[in-house]
């Protein structure tokens, strides 16, 4: 009989785990195969057949999953990332939904979920992203005011860069990410030279606040170390006391022993 | 009767807060949307209409914030921020003030004000501002000596980007923003190779400078953290301290009491 | 008669330790010279007489290390390094071999092995490197798969850069070794529009992956240097943990002396 | 009489100080105004007048400095730039020296010997330097090796970048810092595909070892900061401790009063 119990070991055995790994590293080589033209004309069909056992076989190993877990299945957002990443082939992906058998490929990123120090990897990534969102929203907020007013005074001047506010959007958001200023800058300033005001300002408070954001994730990434470590250090410490305070109350008891009986002074803890 | 108390109940409330942040997106979406010509011209009056309305409620805000707080108001630099963006609307924007128009959008950024997870990361960064004013008047020191020596040395050999002062300013200050330098130095080694040791000990010195300054504030915003951790490690460590120093205390009474009397030995604390 | 006592001191002598230095040092330079078309016409015989002459003595040298070291000197990797960098010379570079003449400068890499302080900086970069696999990994699944993604969807727009898969490799590795990304992205988005949504998200998690690269081995620097400096705290605390503890034992002797008998209360430890 | 207190005690008054401190700066602009040709026309002799005097009374300051502090004035590096730096105007700048005349500016640097904030933040970067030599001579042998093995491998296919050692030594030079290493590899890969190889390694290698360099400078100046901090919280931990001590020492001296005599227990610390 299937039960539960059978399935969840077959499915969490290491030889069945490495199968997996090992077709989804096949499947993504296949799925890279499948961009060159010469090839997909000679095995085509070979290598879409083998795409869709590889999907047929993903789909029963999840609904396996599914099975054997229950409702503990729904809880993992790891699970949900498979379920998302494989269904994505069983889309028809024609007309507006062509752009989705490119996306095929992200099927590749299971590996992340099944692989365990992949796995630690992007949750330790992740971990850091609350800590960014407040910077984030701040660069947001500079990024848009700047494109407007950029917009308002230079559409004129360059209108290929600050055209509209699409345009100066992209325009800033290349320079914030470290794309050169300095074309940018020299066309502008060539009409209007006080333009380099506002691209000075821009680029220290960009380049400041990005800044910061970097330092963010790296001492949330530090602090989480350091505070395990000392975690550690700590426990040892409350040890060596714990045995002193022992010590000092055997002595006590000791005391007390010899005098018979306490004095006034209450136990002061 | 509209007495401080209520004003300032009024102000306060959750209700009124949120309605005031909702103004400020909004009003900063339609001023984006004013950026468009196209949009401008159907819409025009109803955008415009729209800005002055909210910048009569902005006004009504301050001054029922600035009749609650009383003097309260004009010692947080925070509402002298709203002061100034606000009145940006008020001035009239004619003739040299039309830069004026562009920044309206400031208006914007009443939202990090008003937003308290957005005023402490505006706060944090700003706090790290004043350890880095030597190492910022350094960096400035250093731009200047060095645009003065290459306006001496190359003003004749590449007059577009050494030609005067501030050309020389300007060109520096982009290769210690990080923009490319080989196009610089190729054009002047092109006619005065030893120009090559200029660039070199310039591109050292300031990437070896703007390096310190950056770990300047990641020192800064890592030590605050590292700090707080550490004190309240501390206090937990003081407490057990105590708990042994009281034991301590404790049986030396216990002692005296079974001796009768305190010999010679002094409390050393 | 020549024992490994000898040899290994002879070998170990300050004197042949820089006479080996200075020849790496030398001929470095004269491989160095040998790059220059007409010093090769003119002393062609003489540099490459000296370059035979080193690598003669390289060899002797490694190999009297060998005989004084016995089976240690197979077990030391810096051992293995300093023969594969001096094998190179021996190998016959013609044909399809021709490159290694151009390798054989990594003869000059031998200062490493031979300097110790240049030996323990590179023991301490290579030390960070098992803390980046799991990150370097990632960060190439994300390379390929992105590459495939790109190729799939803009192979006929951009075929010089994206059209095909090692195309998209290259262009892609460029973008995240922060090449400039706004010629790629124009130059697809000029028939693509939407493409700037794969750019932007492309940017942002390679420039997060990247920082977290580099936060990794920051963080492995630092903990290392951090956590050797707590050990020195944690064994002077300990010393007066200790101290304290000898003080109360002692002690506790004496109020047993007194009583004459130890009373019910177990030693604690 | 002028004896060398007296002198010393004006040198180090404040006010003197901060005449000195004015004119440095008062000469940091007359040196950048004689850069304008226009102005050198018209108040030529003025500037020029006025830079004499400057460095007159420089000099006289530096001797008046030099009577006060006797030896101590030699064994302070600060004087020694000093000297330097003012001694550079008193060299005749003819002929092969006429670049001097450029290098009059560097007199502005003297606000990093006069300002104390200043002098500490450089004193601070200087104190980086010597953790970053070893890193600093392998990033420099990585740069000779890889250049020499470039000029052999690419000298034929891109002569304006590779055509000679001191060709390869700039054009890599650039890629490590950060330049475009794009546009070089594209033009050898054109003939020579496999160069890929070569440039990748090289950016990997440089890239890690530069930003290991950046990690060796920030962990010396946290270090610093840090067990700062630590020595204090230390000192702290001693007094909790000692005062532990002396209160058990007391107590045994009791325990000792009461039984009239030591047990056979020694004093084990």
């Amino acid at each position: 009989m299937i039960t539960r119990e059978r399935v969840g070991a077959a499915v969490d055995s290491p030889r069945f785990h490495h199968a997996i790994i090992g077709l989804i590293v096949l499947n993504a080589l296949t799925l890279g195969l499948e961009t060159s033209q010469r090839l997909l004309e000679g095995y085509g069909p070979l290598l879409r057949g083998f795409d869709r056992l590889v999907v047929a076989i993903f789909v029963v190993e999840l609904l396996a999953r599914c099975y054997a877990q229950g409702r503990a299945f729904v809880r993992d957002p790891w699970n949900w990332f498979d379920v998302v990443v494989v269904s994505i082939a069983i889309v028809p992906a024609t007309g507006a939904f062509s752009v989705l058998r490119a996306l095929r490929v992200l099927r590749a990123l299971r590996l992340i979920s099944i692989v365990p120090s992949m796995r630690r990897v992007v949750s330790a990534l992740l971990a850091a992203v609350p800590g960014m969102l407040s910077i984030g929203a701040l660069l947001v907020l500079v990024l848009y005011v700047s494109a407007v007013m950029a917009t308002k005074l230079f559409s004129t001047t360059a209108p290929e860069r600050f055209g509209d506010l699409s345009d100066s959007l992209l325009t800033l958001f290349k320079i914030m990410s470290g794309e050169g200023w300095s074309d940018v800058s020299d066309e502008v300033m060539r009409t209007q030279p006080f333009a380099l005001v506002f691209f000075v300002v821009y680029i220290v408070i960009t380049a400041f606040t990005v800044l910061n954001l970097f330092i963010a994730v790296a001492v949330s990434a530090m602090e989480s170390q350091v505070s395990e470590e000392r975690r550690e250090q700590n426990s040892e410490d409350a040890a060596v006391a714990l045995t002193i305070l022992d010590e000092l109350r055997a002595l006590r008891a000791e005391v007390d022993a010899l005098g018979g009986e306490r004095p006034a002074v209450p136990d002061q803890r």
